[in-house]
C-alpha cells in the first residue's frame, strides 16, 4: 500500500505493509539518486536487523551505519554533533542518503542531521515503532530537545520516502507499542468515524498485532494526519490540531527532565487534562469527556494527578503567542477546536 | 533602489542605498508581521547604532538585542547554542523577527539559528560590511564551520528582506574593506563587461568609498548573484560558478583553524591558485591569467606560497562527489566552467 504525500515543493511516499522490509533495495533505488547510503540506528536494531539489511545490498552499494543512542534525554545537540562528526569520518557528501531506522527519536535526529548536513542531504525514514509508524516519520517535523523545552530546535525536511514495515512491531518492546497507542487515541479522537470505532471496538487483534488490523490501523492513521498536513505544511493553523494532548504533554515530559515518561504516556496524560479543561471552559459535554477517558482507561493508560508546577512549562511551547496559547481542544469525537487563551488561564487546573 | 529575489517558494526584496537606515522601521512593518523584533549584532556595531536604532523605533514595537562575536573561529557550534539559549530567556516565540546586523559571520549566524529555532522564525538580513552587501546577505545561504571544513553544516533559509546602506561601510575597519573587494573581484572575473571596468578603471573612487560608486557596484555584484541563484537555488548546478576561488579559499581557512586569514584574504589566494590550476589545466590562455593576477595585485592582494599540505582540506568539501571534485575555473573573463576532476589531481600544486 502506498499513500503519497504532497506539499508545495515535494511530493514523497509512504509504503505500508506486512513484512515488505526485504523489498527495502528495490524501492530505494527508484527514489534516491545514488547507491551511498548511511543507516542511523540503534544498537538493538542493529543486531536484530543488520545482516538481514546487508543481505539484501549488492556489491553496487556503499552501506554503513552509524549506531545511536534512542533516549528522549539523549535527543539534544550532543548527539547531533556526534552523528556529524561521524558522517564526516564516514566521508558522507551530498550525494550520501541517511536511513533512520528505528523509533521517533532515531527518526528525529536523523531528519534534523539531514537537514543540516552540507545544508541538506537526501534522508528516508523505517520507523520501527508504531508511534513513528502512525505519526513522527511523516509530515516533516524533526527535531531536538533543550532543557528548556522539547523540539524546541529543529526544521522542516522531508524525506524521499517512508518505509513501514509492521512486522517491525513484533520486536518491539511492550511499553513502546502501549506508547504508541496513545498517538492512535490521539488519531481516532480527531478523526472519530472508523477509526475510532476499530479502536473501541477492535481491542484484542490490536494488542495481539493482528497484521490485517494494524496496517489498516497505521494506514488510517497516517490519511488523517496526511489532509492536516497538506492544507498547512508549517503548522501555522489546521496542521496544530494535531497537537492534541501534546501541549500538555510536552510540559510534562520537559518537567520531567525526558525521563519518566514516554512521549506516549506524556500524550496519554495530556489527552486527560485538555479533555478536562475543555469540559471545565465549557467546550464539551460532560459525555464526550467520559468517552475520552474511557478509551484511555480502555488501553490501559491511568490517569496521573502532578501539581501545579508542571505548567510553567507551557510558556514556552511553540504555539504560545507573546502573552496567550493556541489549545487544541474536542468539543466531540471527531470535532476539534484550536482557541487561543491567555497561558494564566491555567490556573484552572 | 530595490532588486526582487524570486525563488521556487519565496520572494524578497534587496534594498540597496546610501543613508537609507533611518527608513528601516517603516521597510520593517511591510515586511514582518510582527512588531517584536530581536537585533543579533556586535558589540562594536551596538555602541556605533544601538542609540540610533532606538529611535527610529517607537514604544509599538519590542526591541531587544543579543550581542556575539563575529570571529570565524566562533561561527560554530557553541554559538549557535548561546544564540538559542539567550532567545529563549527573551521569550522569543515564532513570531519573533531576528535582525542579523553586521557583517557575514553575523548574517550566518542569525540565518541559522532563525532556521532552526522552534522550525524556523522570521529573519532579516542588515549587510554592514562590503563582503556581506554584495555576497553573503543574498541568497538565503547560511551556516557555521567545523573543525573539519566551513560551513559544513548549514541550510538554505531566505529573510524577509535585506537591507544595505552604503553608509555602514565608513564604520567598517580598512582590513574588512579591503577582505570584500576580493568577492567583488570574484563577481568581476565571472560577469566581465562593466562590473570588470568598473574594478579595472574606478580604483581610485573604489577605494575613496564614493557612494554613487559604490551603490553601483554592489548592486551589479547582486545582479550578478542573483541571475546564477534563482536558476539553481539549493547549488546544484549553475550557483557553483559563485564558488569561484573557493574551493581552495575554503581550505585555507579550514587550514589555519579560521585564524590567520580574513575569508577575502583566504577567496583571493583562491583565486590565484585556482587560475593557475586553470592555465595548467589548458582551460585558460596566459592573458587571461594574467588579467585575473593583475587586478589582484592592482587591488593589494599579493599571492601567498603555501605548502601541498592544505589541500588535503579540500577533501571535505561541500562540492566532493565520491573521489571527485567539481572545480569552477576561469577559462576567460566572464566565461567560467564547472568541471569535475578526481581529487589527485591536485597534485599539479
Amino acid at each position: 500500500m502506498k499513500i503519497i504525500f504532497k506539499n508545495s515543493s515535494i511530493s514523497y511516499p509512504v509504503f505500508i505493509g506486512h513484512q515488505i522490509f526485504p523489498q527495502l533495495s528495490e524501492r530505494l533505488q527508484r527514489f534516491i539518486s545514488s547507491r551511498k547510503i548511511i543507516f542511523i540506528t540503534t544498537k538493538t536494531l542493529e543486531k536484530l536487523y543488520w545482516n538481514t539489511i546487508q543481505k539484501q545490498f549488492d556489491h553496487s552499494w556503499k552501506l554503513k551505519k552509524i549506531t545511536i543512542s534512542d533516549k528522549e534525554k539523549d535527543k539534544n545537540f550532543k548527539t547531533v554533533q556526534n552523528i556529524i562528526q561521524k558522517l564526516i569520518q564516514l566521508s558522507a557528501d551530498k550525494n550520501t542518503t541517511l536511513i533512520g531506522l528505528g523509533g521517533g527519536i532515531v527518526g528525529d535526529l536523523t531528519g534534523f542531521v539531514a537537514s543540516i548536513y552540507m545544508r541538506g542531504i537526501p534522508f528516508v525514514s523505517i520507523p520501527t515503532s508504531l508511534l513513528a509508524q502512525v505519526d513522527s516519520s511523516i509530515g516533516g517535523k524533526c527535531g531536538i530537545n533543550l532543557p528548556h523545552g522539547k523540539n524546541l530546535v529543529g526544521s522542516f525536511y522531508h524525506p524521499k520516502m517512508v518505509f513501514t514495515d509492521i512486522a517491525f512491531l513484533n520486536t518491539l518492546p511492550k511499553k513502546d507499542f502501549h506508547s504508541g497507542l496513545a498517538e492512535v487515541i490521539k488519531y481516532a479522537i480527531i478523526s472519530g468515524g472508523s477509526l475510532w470505532k476499530m479502536l473501541k471496538f477492535e481491542k484484542e487483534k490490536i494488542l495481539n498485532k493482528d497484521p490485517k488490523i494494524l496496517t489498516s490501523l497505521i494506514k488510517k492513521c497516517v490519511s488523517v494526519k496526511k489532509i492536516h498536513i497538506e492544507q498547512d505544511e508549517k503548522d501555522n493553523s489546521k496542521r496544530q490540531i494535531l497537537n492534541l494532548g501534546h501541549t500538555i504533554g510536552h510540559a510534562l515530559e520537559t518537567h520531567a527532565h525526558y525521563n519518566h515518561f514516554s512521549h506516549g504516556e506524556a500524550v496519554a496524560q495530556g489527552l486527560y487534562k485538555e479533555q478536562e479543561f475543555s469540559f471545565k471552559k465549557g467546550l464539551c459535554t460532560s459525555k464526550t469527556l467520559t468517552h475520552v477517558q474511557k478509551i484511555l482507561k480502555q488501553y490501559q493508560f491511568s490517569e496521573l494527578f502532578f501539581s501545579d508546577s508542571i505548567f510553567k512549562e507551557i510558556s514556552h511551547d511553540k504555539k504560545r503567542e507573546g502573552k496567550e496559547i493556541s489549545w487544541i481542544l474536542v468539543k466531540e469525537i471527531g470535532n476539534i477546536e484550536r482557541i487561543r487563551l491567555p497561558i494564566h488561564e491555567l490556573a484552572v487546573f
